[in-house]
């Protein structure tokens, strides 16, 4: 697959941006957009780069039906010093084609997908914000169009990416937050989607996380499918545990996602000294080592929040309290780590940023 | 909630009707759709009969993100007498209304879908085909709508109708198929979204759907997600056996879909006098009594092919052969009633056909 010349067409009235310190998550949407789409003939071709406008689709279109849809999320970060950057966004193409591998669509061009990303945000570069916390979230997204109610996988697709400006979502600090160990509703199983970032695994996810509301949680945390017994997430973020002064965090099952913040919390920890085991991890044990007191920390890992703090968690009709609610050392180390490298107030050892050249 | 009034806007072209003898399942549509929207402030609004349309859609739409969308499928047929039959329909609002409660989709009125469904068949009774074998495949759906990433339940929902002639399932007539058993990929495991119909649940089976066809056979045979030994479905339809002169069937565990035809199936054997068991059923026991030679039909159920017969599984590696690779005497009765029962050649006792009145 070659890269392909992408065509621009620029947006002849441009939207008024909004006001950073209002931003909600994933409602507004920049100026423009990236779009490709595949044929079985032509395969993935027409890359472009055209107005944010309403998509034209037959009621058939399979995505409505069969859900043949994967898409990943990433952040545009503006600096101190009015650069962009961009926070290892080649590992995000290299898991929507693992994803396209598991729903059978056909994978894209890595190489060629960071360029177009990379040419769509500077275009809209004056939708990064700067304010702190801010940041340009990037949604890449592939659904099959192929207008046919054949339960098979599609032979159209279109590929889009859309941007929207974020407001930081720690508003008034970072506070821990409750969670719902789910030991009902299930997520994924063994040999299911669960890896894949295919939209099906998000809505099944919605009547547990009600449950998890009606009971004063702000997440779920997911159990695996076959014993309810093992750790597998929390909402969609991946988990690590200090217990004993050693981060655990559950190994990738094929039914977790591989997230990139785990990845780079891993790394991150590990080039620091620290060991990181990954392994199953069973609630009993959880319980036991918070009941001992041996149990420090308990945190998410993901793109929206980065590191966010678990402060209490029920289980089986009883709440346990992790580090008197309070967030933990690590999580805050790991915190302030990530988004300084991320927003390039500190040094990138890793190689993790690319700077936009705008 | 109250019926609505239903606004009728006719279409000013008519298209040209397919040839009955080329048709395809789902690849062409009629003139007209159903459409009603869904907001949080109005609930379900503006029941109408519009053109078949395109739908615009903002590329934010939560149905291309996280897949909330659920389906139903159903047939209108013609008689003989010219009459048009639609079988069981509000079955299928029933079950919708399930499958909307699974992915926290606002529930529909039964009854007054059914008079809309009515309606909609009635202005298009034209694309009723009247050759043996053909009708009107009928699918209702509802998808979410609400322009933003966020990631939970949407304010804002449009559920259609749409309709499509099909031919024939069984074109050189009934031929049974091969099925590979998959003890690998996951349907769906309890607590997960496999009784519902639900789009994320079908493209998540295409994986295996690949590797049954290069195995050489038709369709999936399913096994329970937690110790890969139960049988669950075959492809996306029920699955009966008759073992000693006995029916068995999967009972309905909450990972198998609540078949119309396989309830069906259920209640004209049993008021015929036979008892159908529902139950576990495990491969090992059915390869059991496939070598002791008492499994002597297994045949899928479902809307599209109505019964489908298996004459061959692939388990392990090894292939086994049943009844001959011959469509057994029960199949064989159980398609020809229903057959008949649906298009109106024989008496329906059970009430199950309702009579458009055109």
């Amino acid at each position: 697959m070659v890269q392909q010349t992408l065509e621009v067409v620029k947006a002849t009235e441009l939207k008024e941006k909004p006001d950073p310190a209002t931003l909600k998550f994933g409602r507004q949407f920049s100026d423009h957009m990236f779009m490709m789409d595949y044929s079985a003939v032509d395969g993935w071709h027409q890359p472009r780069v055209v107005p944010y406008q309403p998509l034209e689709l037959d009621p058939s279109a399979m995505v409505f039906h069969y859900g043949q849809s994967v898409f990943e999320g990433l952040k545009a970060y503006r600096s101190a010093d009015g650069n962009i950057l961009l926070f290892r966004p080649e590992e995000n193409f290299r898991r929507l084609n693992e994803s396209c591998d598991r729903l059978c669509i056909p994978q894209v061009n890595e190489e060629a997908m960071l360029e177009y990303l990379k040419e769509l945000v500077k275009l809209d570069k004056d939708w990064v914000p700067s304010e702190v916390g801010t940041s340009l979230y990037i949604r890449p997204f592939i659904i099959s169009t192929e207008p046919t109610l054949d339960v098979s996988p599609a032979r159209a697709y279109t590929l889009m990416i859309i941007l929207s400006p974020v407001g930081s979502f720690y508003k008034g600090g970072i506070d821990p937050v409750g969670i719902f160990v789910e030991d009902e509703y299930t997520r994924s199983a063994p040999g299911g989607t669960g890896y894949a970032k295919t939209a099906g695994n998000y809505s099944g996810a919605y009547k547990a996380q009600e449950r998890a509301s009606t009971h004063g949680k702000a997440q779920v945390l997911w159990l695996d499918g076959v014993e309810k017994k093992y750790i597998e997430e929390v909402g969609s973020m991946n988990v690590f545990f200090k217990i004993n002064g050693e981060i655990h965090t559950p190994a990738l099952s094929g039914s977790i996602l591989d997230g990139i913040t785990r990845k780079s919390v891993i790394e991150l920890l590990e080039s620091n000294g620290m060991n990181v085991r990954q392994r199953q991890i069973s609630m009993d044990e959880l319980i036991a080592a918070n009941e001992a007191g041996s149990l420090q920390e308990v945190f998410g890992t993901g793109t929206a929040a980065v590191i966010s703090p678990v402060g209490r968690l029920e289980y089986k009709g009883q709440d346990y309290v992790i580090n008197g609610s309070e967030m933990g050392e690590t999580a805050r180390w790991l915190h302030e780590t990530l988004v300084g490298i991320q927003t390039g107030e500190q040094e990138d050892p890793f190689g993790w940023t690319i700077v936009l050249e705008t």
